[in-house]
């Protein structure tokens, strides 16, 4: 068994998969990919079992690039999900730790996260962009020159690369998580008891449409965890609209919600149904 | 008259504020500043009479800095917007021009915009992500090495940093549109006859509740331009809701609407009465 997840490695996207693979309950190798793109190929072609990518954060919303390739350019589906916490550390090689840190690095996401503490605690440093936060440590580990280059990223970033944490979780925000999901070719998409279910869906460009559609969720009763818009791609002001319905018991309800929004939308695609695995 | 906008020099945000600097008919001064909350501070401050940030891109969704301060973290209002098509452009030294491109530079965005373009022209070069398109354009325009670095980014950029364009409009989505606003210290909430209306408002977290609110607006047949959801940092699940209501003609129905509207929700912040400058 195989899964493939948004790499490299040391990121909160391997700290998902390996959790995915644990309650799974099978032995199997984890695959870092270049790309969310590229996890959503390898599942399809059948290169992996299962695929993880991020879909939402607590902070900066959903995750356009996996969003995008469920609505539009995939016929997989979702089989668990899971939330992290998303906590970031300052660290550096071991080479370095007793020295000045001349350059802060890591992704523009986690260098935004920690910009209160970067200024309050070494307002001399410069920061600068990486591709990624697992950039940002091999980089670190590498540097052997006069200035210290310091890395921000997960912890785990900092035992595959060998690196000393300097200082631990200082990310503004504490409440940051990010929900990540397992993909699978096999059709999720009946409704099951304890269960979430995700629909994206688009309606006619007429005003309250989405009103009476967002009226079969509350005819059914039914609570959504999420409701995202994202534009269609194609004009300014058209949108399709993502929704998770929470966790519930009564399939016959989603069924028929379902059924109706179907037939009353011009766009509707059913992304599966899913147990949430607990961190 | 003083406008401060996103920087650096030779960005789309430049263009905008050049337009909407014309659009009200004075003399003035542009400023780039370093990053989306630094104009909304300049505004707020007084040391700028206006700013210009971008407030939605129609394939990558709404710009989440923008949104979040004009919700959260500030008083000001939108007075006017505008819509600019993203051409984007590869450029490079004049010196050059008739070598091998061996690297590819730009914001991690528009690399993404242009990622089929350069595998297919320019399969062989390196992509690198640089803090903005305008550091990628200074980037390029100072290599003299052996090696040839191009730049991605808007054409203004090519005559600021003195760029010859190798291939114009290379973008994979000819549909890609920004629209910009302009910030004021001007409460602009009244509505007005033939303008548009933004709000953000969050509801009561009980199943229906945003159903109920947008059944305010069919009630009095308004036409939503613009529907975004973000996390309210608080908690996973937890949205406010960015609507826009499109050009109006009856003042008395909108003021009606919003009314209504604020006394149905936990949150609500009217964000201002615009025109929309004609590109």
């Amino acid at each position: 068994m195989n899964i493939a997840y948004l790499g490299p490695r040391g990121t909160f996207s391997e700290q998902a998969a390996e959790r995915f693979m644990r309650s799974i309950g099978q032995q199997g190798s984890l695959s870092p990919l270049a790309s969310i793109e590229d996890v959503f190929e390898a599942v399809e072609t059948g290169k992996a079992d299962y695929g993880v990518v991020p879909i939402e954060n607590s902070i900066e919303g959903g995750v356009n690039a996996t969003i995008d390739t469920l609505t539009f350019d995939s016929d997989l589906f979702i089989s668990r999900q899971l939330t992290l916490p998303i906590a970031q550390n300052l660290m550096v090689s071991k080479k370095n730790n007793d020295r000045k840190i001349t350059k802060i690095i890591s992704h523009p996401q986690a260098l935004a996260q920690c910009r209160k503490f970067i200024n309050r605690t070494y307002p001399d440093a410069i920061a600068e962009v990486t591709s990624s936060t697992a950039e940002a440590a091999r980089i670190a580990a590498a540097c052997e020159s006069d200035e210290v280059i310091a890395a921000i990223g997960p912890k785990n970033s900092a035992d595959i690369y060998d690196l000393e944490i300097l200082n631990e979780n200082i990310q503004e925000n504490k409440n940051n998580m990010t929900q990540f999901v397992l993909l699978t070719k096999t059709d999720t998409s009946a409704p099951k008891v304890g269960c979430s279910t995700s629909v994206v869906f688009s309606t006619k460009d007429k005003p309250g449409e989405l009103y009476r559609v967002l009226g079969i969720f509350a005819i059914w009763d039914l609570n959504l965890t999420r409701i995202l818009s994202r534009p269609t791609k194609n004009r300014q002001g058209e949108y399709v609209f993502f929704i998770e319905i929470s966790e519930y018991e009564d399939v016959a309800d989603v069924s028929e919600a379902l059924e109706m929004i179907r037939r009353k939308t011009i766009f509707f695609k059913n992304l599966g149904t899913y147990y949430t695995v607990k961190v």
